[in-house]
């Protein structure tokens, strides 16, 4: 690519058209997807619009869009029944007559003759194009038309037509009109023990645009993910500046914070320490109920390193297969530092493994006492040097309380297995 | 509900702030939820729309959407970074100057001091709200303001704040707003085992328009859904009308296959089974890894009915916790019928319960093999009667095959506690 000539960020919009999404009768999973498959290749999506079969609607969207966008796709409403719109609202939008694709029209026939059927108004319908449109794909609905130098693909919401369609034409065409466009790329660093707002005091000072990164925060549960985003003129770039401002925000947040990047969750890492270590893993579980094992168990080839987990309901089930001391549960109850000691201890040696994490709360909704609200969950993690027990105390409802409890109780080992 | 007074339909306007949901880094899980949610009670969003954290177009959204909606619900963007612009957003689309909230600011204060550390300036600008805000929620963001007669309410985007904040205020206040809206109705039929296409075979003669009733299906995972949805002038009217199509569709699919409707998760009716038969439950998990027990320890109360969970990952934990003979493992392999029968048996008698459901199986991607390919599963069902065993082939990635394996094994459970 030249480098005298300047390259662009190319923002485009994204209009649904069907009420059954705004109806919630389905979830909307082409847009996610398709704001995935863009910005994977160096476009931008600058904002998703899903409006109803009310062509006036349409129009009006398609409208805005096209005052904003350099491109637009636009997905759904082009099938044959009453309430697909598409077709003659972006008529109106555009500017130009509903014309009858001849082409499309005689493939229909055909189609249907095959099946023995005529060819119904409605099916017929679908051949009535914008004046210019170029049919897209075989056998689906879809077409493409250019408006004053601005692409707009119409693609059907059905999603593996939607699929086929932007990786084989879409995309192709997008990359074949926007050569010079800025190449872009994006890292998650995934921080562990510190608020958002932590974060952000903590890296409010860095220049964003003189490092060339956009820098943004998303809370993941009671993980907290910095994301850095770069586009320039070539990859070369974007790595360069992605490695540098990274070594900044981890210079600010502490390496001891990072758990992982991108793909790389907490689980996974864990998995490689342990491996490395030679060390087996168990877990015992009270409120937490399987959270924590089904995380460690979601990674592939976890049986090298992960021999069992209990999930210790009952006292009985304590005193049984951790041997934690009944006298303790008596004296402190099973939500207290001792119990959870005795059973990251008891679930270490009973198991026979390296090292042991013990989860023990009160998940709520009930249960919960002055001393002991619910969401207070006590944390232990035993290896062979040490014992380490943590007291937290999370808001929510059960389900957050477990899910926070899980969470906290990976980072626990982690931090212990990066000693 | 006077039957002169016309009821007539409440559109609304949905919009989403995000840059993470536009640059495909998350799906919008929190839109289909919130049209689910309004739809089930008579209120219907006109559009869904998604735009970044830019102020010109979070205004221009707003200012848009106020012109078509009988009511506005805004979510995300509402957090102490500097991507936040929702609030600053929002009191330009209104008019109003911000103001800071005082009760909101001492509470954050008094918050983060509670964790020993002082208010800083971004969290403060939490508190900076458009003028006539009200305060939505206890320890999250979100606000409410009524402009020229739309009660327009700003949500924070964290799926479970944003919940908490739609059932507990916004629906309530919508309710107490729009009492002659058009009454409608929605009902979730829980199939178990039968495909999407046995289902829509056994109903496709059924006439929704004679019923007044809307029949859809959706899959979610193993489990199929039929949903039953009717508007009319009072909530008597579908109530009626929804009683009549189930008798129908339960006709149709036979009552033993429906476990349970609308909230009613498998897990919840199990629940309710154990605690009538007075039973104890004990699973034991190889390779769902602690899918079933954390699903049986979602339900509220499980510590009533649920005693232990043995995550027996490796052989010997298979030996030693369940008392499977070693030879077994070594003649048949751990993915067998009679090592799951051994599981559920061997988990029944060391737990001392009642019931025992045990599953093993090659959760993948590796360790299948021509006989036994990824995707194998054996599930066991133990109780003082009998010991049911089931072999099943599921396909798909890991996560897709423990999902499978640990709503089949429920299924199982469900059945044998339903005789």
């Amino acid at each position: 690519m030249s480098n005298t000539q300047k390259t662009s960020e190319i923002v485009g919009s994204l209009l649904t058209i069907g009420d059954e999404i705004l109806l919630g009768d389905i979830a909307d999973s082409n847009s996610h997807y398709i704001a995935w498959e863009l910005r994977a290749r160096g476009f931008r999506l600058g904002r998703i619009i899903t409006v109803g079969d009310q062509v006036e609607e349409i129009v009006e969207m398609i409208s805005h869009c096209l005052l904003k966008s350099r491109f637009l796709i636009v997905t759904g409403g082009l099938g044959p029944t009453d309430d697909d719109k598409t077709s003659a609202a972006s008529a109106i939008a555009l500017g130009v007559p509903l014309v009858t694709h001849l082409d499309y029209r005689k493939w229909l026939e055909e189609r249907l003759a095959q099946r023995g059927r005529d060819l119904s108004p409605e099916v017929a319908r679908m051949a009535d194009l914008p004046e210019g449109a170029v049919k897209l794909g075989q056998g689906m609905a879809g077409f493409f038309i250019e408006h004053q130098g601005i692409p707009c693909y119409f693609l059907p919401g059905v999603p593996h037509e939607m699929k086929t369609l932007l990786a084989e034409l879409v995309i192709p065409d997008l990359e074949k009109r926007f050569p010079l466009r800025t190449r872009c790329m994006k890292r998650v660093i995934r921080v562990q023990g510190l608020l958002e707002s932590e974060i952000n005091q903590r890296l409010n000072d860095l220049d964003a645009r003189e490092m060339a990164v956009e820098i943004g925060y998303y809370p993941q549960g009671r993980e907290n993910w910095v994301t850095l985003f770069s586009t320039g003129e070539s990859e070369k770039d974007c790595l360069e500046r992605i490695d540098a401002a990274e070594a900044k925000v981890v210079a600010r947040l502490g390496a001891e914070r990072i758990s992982g990047r991108n793909e790389e969750t907490i689980e996974k890492v864990i998995g490689r320490q342990l491996l490395a270590k030679k060390w087996k893993l168990a877990v015992a579980e009270s409120c937490t109920g399987g959270w924590v094992a089904k995380r460690i168990t979601a990674v592939a080839g976890a049986s090298d390193y992960f021999d069992r987990g209990f999930i210790t309901y009952s006292n009985r089930a304590k005193m049984e297969l951790l041997k934690v001391p009944g006298d303790l549960l008596e004296s402190h109850g099973a939500v207290s530092e001792p119990v959870a000691r005795a059973m990251a201890e008891g679930a270490r040696l009973q198991a026979g493994v390296n090292v042991a994490l013990a989860i023990t709360g009160i998940a709520g909704p009930t249960g919960g006492t002055p001393e002991k609200p619910v969401g207070t969950v006590f944390i232990s993690c035993a290896t062979p040097e040490e014992t380490l027990v943590e007291k937290h105390f999370f808001r929510g409802s059960r389900e957050v309380i477990q899910e926070s409890a899980a969470q906290t109780a990976l980072v626990l080992l982690w931090r212990t297995l990066s000693k």
